[in-house]
């Protein structure tokens, strides 16, 4: 999901779909349209062709009509139209989607707007081809860049999304400002299949999943587990740095605490079915926050104790449609590298900042070089509805959060109604070593549930008052970072991240007692290795050991048996070089300490 | 739970309820008598007084009149009665609970011998008393040690442990070999009583508990999650040094997987009910082992790789009764320091002695002195029904722990019929500071679940073959490990373990900025550190460090501030001493280093 809004592409994917549309209906003059959006990276449309069933060398076709049409350089012309003629127009022309929609909008209007009618629908003609839709659209279709899109590939998807109804043909489209920028986009696309994490972590054992235990539930093989140790240890270290504490909360939880912070009803379509436990029903976590207040609560506070820093790896359960899982990006269990800050209103700037900057420290540990801020702001015209009805907090809170970036001199953009319910946001986008976008962050200024937990901190005047709360995540939950982190490097891990750190090849049987008592020496020294004692040839091992892009390998044989020098072959290099076994090792722990 | 049985103690025991129901009986002609064994610690009888309300003081009335019966050296007499007649005779005299037992024990006859019935009950006599009972006594009153016994207690107890049935009078006596043996339990239990965990945990802000959230689910303070986190380090440390892989498994899986491991339906009990997603059962899981058997399966392993050691921090979740919860010692949530370890048949010896070691390497860091093992093997007469029908494997198997229990020296005896059902085990008990016991390990030789899960390794001679599995966690699960040690320790935790290992307190406000600077310092050196800068006076907050059981406390006053020398005092010390800083930090870095 892309976090920023480009006006002007956006207009163009939209009248793309539309070109396309118009293309659909000269070669296919019974196709029934239904919707077509833009989307993040080009546009879409769903269609019924009926019978018909299309395949790749038909978009070919396709794009070739939409070619034509931007050619022609034909205008978009609006026209607005009564409800009800237009109901009559789409019952005569059999265009069953768009009659629906425009029903829809009829009861919608009644309904959102209370009494007002919705009266009019408009249209867009671009050409022989006239479409319901919202609009807006470029003035006319040369407009668009020749080369700047293509048609992606072709999908099934059920008419609103509902398995119940009919099975629709969507046409993906992708589209640019430019012609280079699509051809970065196919460079990169390319680029992250073979960086798929999915692909990578089953090649490198990082992970695993098992029908027998479930969809969405990743375990977690040794060198997966070690991946996460280290990126725990790396969020232990800075936050104790940082003075946060840690806490330990219970997985499961009566219902009762739920309602009081209002996950129940409200969060409930992601939560697991209760378990009856003597009677009283019990929830699997979705989230940590209303533990951190209980502790928060468990004792009266002092403004001395402010910012209390309550950190937690705590496992979350969230339900997803077994449809959207996806590697590690949507799963069902993850742990989360969360905490929540308490502080009074005199610390709320520092802290964010503080905040921003342990994530761009962490983004910057890992060479990612674009990161992008929205500030995610209330809308005026909801409050009391969406939004918790404190204008003047609002304004506030999000003036401090907008000071915070501009002092940061981060690169960002505010957006309105995109906050909390409970309080505006920063969301982080980062981009890894080829592009590719991935939301990882996002840091909430909550000034609502502490109400709803009664937290209070006694100030400085004897008076109890209550804390801010800061929810923050730098690491994300670790099934999706680790899955960031696969693809960014591509399987090939920083030294202190790599699973195993060297890899010793023993040459023969005779090399083997030499190479486990060689991998001993590395142990103690907190190096992770692994000897490869198989009988394969020497050939095959190493080929193996590249594969597994080993920071640095070790062949052993009689030579090496003779001397106390170690030829290493360092990852991406194709000859060994010659060094010291102490003055190695200082070199490998050396990297790992310093990251 | 003692694993050791005095069969002399037992008897005496027993004996000593039989000699508190004659009591009883002269005392309270009207008592109906219920049942009254043997157990740890003592003895108790469950009495029916009607509507006469028992108090402490009636319990020294009763012990006189024991005493007496004692020092008469009354004879245990035994007789047979056909059962009709002792139904008869219990009528007649309105003893309506032997009544019901030897009606069940009737029916029980012909169930558990087949057609065979239970002809004749046995009744013990004793002076005037003469009682329904199974026996073994003593011959006579007269071999009971005086003052070797003492009432304890009253309490409640439903008849049969029914809520549904009539509560009882539970009078219990504590009773050992010599009267030196009450007198030293009886300064133990004074001395437990202070270390309790529950009040330690609670003073020292390790662990709280919360209705909202639920009973058994113990909520990791910062102070607790601490030593959580120390104890995993420690376990991180030993298991890799010893080869141990770390893996991470989900918290939940579908019904199938415990349907193969056969913990559904066998351990049902203990488990929660059931969570639906997608319209399949999801469990919690109680144990980690059907994981860990999962990833050795999820590739081919060859004979090199074993040992191979699965070890996994893996929270558990088992439903224990709420009346059965206490504190940290009964919960329903549980961190296990869980590993399995898949064998060759020729590692098996080796592999367990490695186990054991790393026991008793972990009881001694924490200054453990006294270990008990016993050696629980299978009973040949239940060979194909409660144990695996392998008579050879199970001798061999016994044998092979028999014999790395005898080369390394261990306290240990043998008990038949204690095995698990697939393999025999070994159960360990040690013995805090104080002579308070605690079971808190087990290790299980397990031959039969490889077989569920069809787990193979490639032999040297090609050929598919079995591993072993052998399961343990030495450090128990943190719950109860905790709770062992805070009593142990009485809350005075070694510095490398302590939550807190040096308090700063500040003398005056002047002096806080100066404190904290000096924190910062010792955090940079990860000590960790905790400064008190309220504005109570010094004395109040030197008394509060000294019951927190700091390790190290500094004062800071200007003397302090002028000086590069801290005063220190250490805890237990009434006095301080001057050490320049950069000395004290390596002590108590050596410290945290050396364990």
């Amino acid at each position: 999901m892309s976090l920023e809004k480009n006006e002007k592409l956006e207009l163009t994917r939209h009248s793309l779909s539309h070109v396309m549309a118009a293309a659909v209906l000269k070669l296919y003059p019974k196709a029934k349209f239904a919707i077509g959006p833009a989307v993040d990276n080009g546009f879409y449309y769903d269609l019924d062709f009926a019978k018909e069933k299309l395949s790749d060398s038909d978009l070919a076709k396709i794009e070739e009509e939409m070619k034509a049409i931007i050619k022609a350089n034909l205008p978009f012309e609006k026209s607005e139209l009564p409800v009800a003629k237009a109901l009559a127009r789409e019952k005569k022309s059999g265009q069953i989607y768009k009659l629906e929609l425009i029903q829809d909008l009829k009861k919608q209007g009644d309904a959102s707007t209370g009494s007002a009618q919705v009266k009019t629908v408009s249209y867009y003609k671009l050409g022989e081809f006239e479409d319901l839709c919202r609009g807006p659209h470029l003035k006319s279709s040369g407009q668009i860049q020749l080369g700047s899109f293509k048609l992606e590939k072709l999908a099934g998807a059920y008419w609103r999304g509902d398995e119940k109804n009919k099975m629709l043909t969507r046409i993906y489209g992708l589209a640019f400002s430019t012609r280079q920028e699509l051809e970065n986009y196919l460079k990169m696309i390319v680029e992250a299949e073979k960086r798929d994490h999915r692909k990578l972590g089953k090649e490198l054992e990082i992970f695993t999943f098992s029908d027998e235990i479930g969809a969405g539930l990743p375990i977690w093989l040794p060198k997966g587990a070690i991946l996460r140790e280290e990126l725990e240890k790396l969020a232990k270290e800075k936050e104790t740095e940082l003075g946060y504490q840690r806490v330990s909360t219970p997985l499961i939880t009566k219902e009762d605490l739920f309602y009081k912070s209002g996950h129940l009803p409200h969060y409930k379509e992601s939560m697991y079915s209760p378990m009856e436990i003597d009677g009283e029903k019990y929830y699997l976590k979705p989230m940590n926050c209303p533990f951190h207040h209980t502790i928060y609560a468990s004792k009266p506070r002092s403004y001395r104790e402010l910012p209390l820093k309550l950190a937690e790896y705590g496992m979350c359960h969230r339900y997803e449609k077994s449809g959207e899982l996806q590697g590690l990006f949507r799963v069902r269990a993850m742990m989360m590298n969360d905490a929540h800050i308490y502080v009074r209103p005199d610390q709320v700037k520092a802290e964010i900042k503080e905040v921003i900057e342990l994530h761009e420290y962490y983004y910057k540990l890992f060479g990612v070089k674009t990161i992008k801020y929205r500030l995610s702001k209330h809308d005026p015209k909801d409050l009391g509805g969406k939004y918790v009805n404190l204008p003047k907090a609002w304004e506030a809170n999000e003036q401090i959060l907008r000071e915070v970036l501009q002092e940061l001199k981060a690169d960002f953009y505010e957006a309105e109604n995109e906050a909390a319910f409970y309080g505006p946001k920063i969301d982080i986008n980062i981009y890894s070593v080829i592009g590719k976008e991935y939301t990882l962050g996002t840091i909430q200024l909550d000034f609502a549930q502490p109400q709803k937990f009664n937290l209070t901190y006694i100030d400085k005047d004897g008076k109890d008052k209550m804390p801010y709360c800061i929810h923050r995540a730098p690491l994300s939950v670790h099934e999706r970072f680790i899955g960031f982190l696969i693809e960014h490097y591509a399987g090939a891990f920083p030294v202190w991240l790599s699973p195993v750190q060297v890899k010793i090849v023993s040459v023969g049987a005779t090399h083997v007692e030499f190479c486990k008592k060689l991998a001993k020496e590395f142990i103690e020294n907190n190096i992770r290795v692994e000897v490869d004692e198989t009988d394969e040839t020497v050939g095959n091992k190493i080929r193996k050991a590249v594969a597994e892009k080993v920071p640095y390998m070790l062949v052993v044989g009689d030579r090496e048996m003779n001397s106390d020098k170690l030829a290493v072959r360092d990852r991406g290099e194709k000859t060994t070089r010659e060094i010291a076994k102490r003055e190695f090792m200082e070199e490998v722990k050396e990297k790992i300490k310093n990251r």
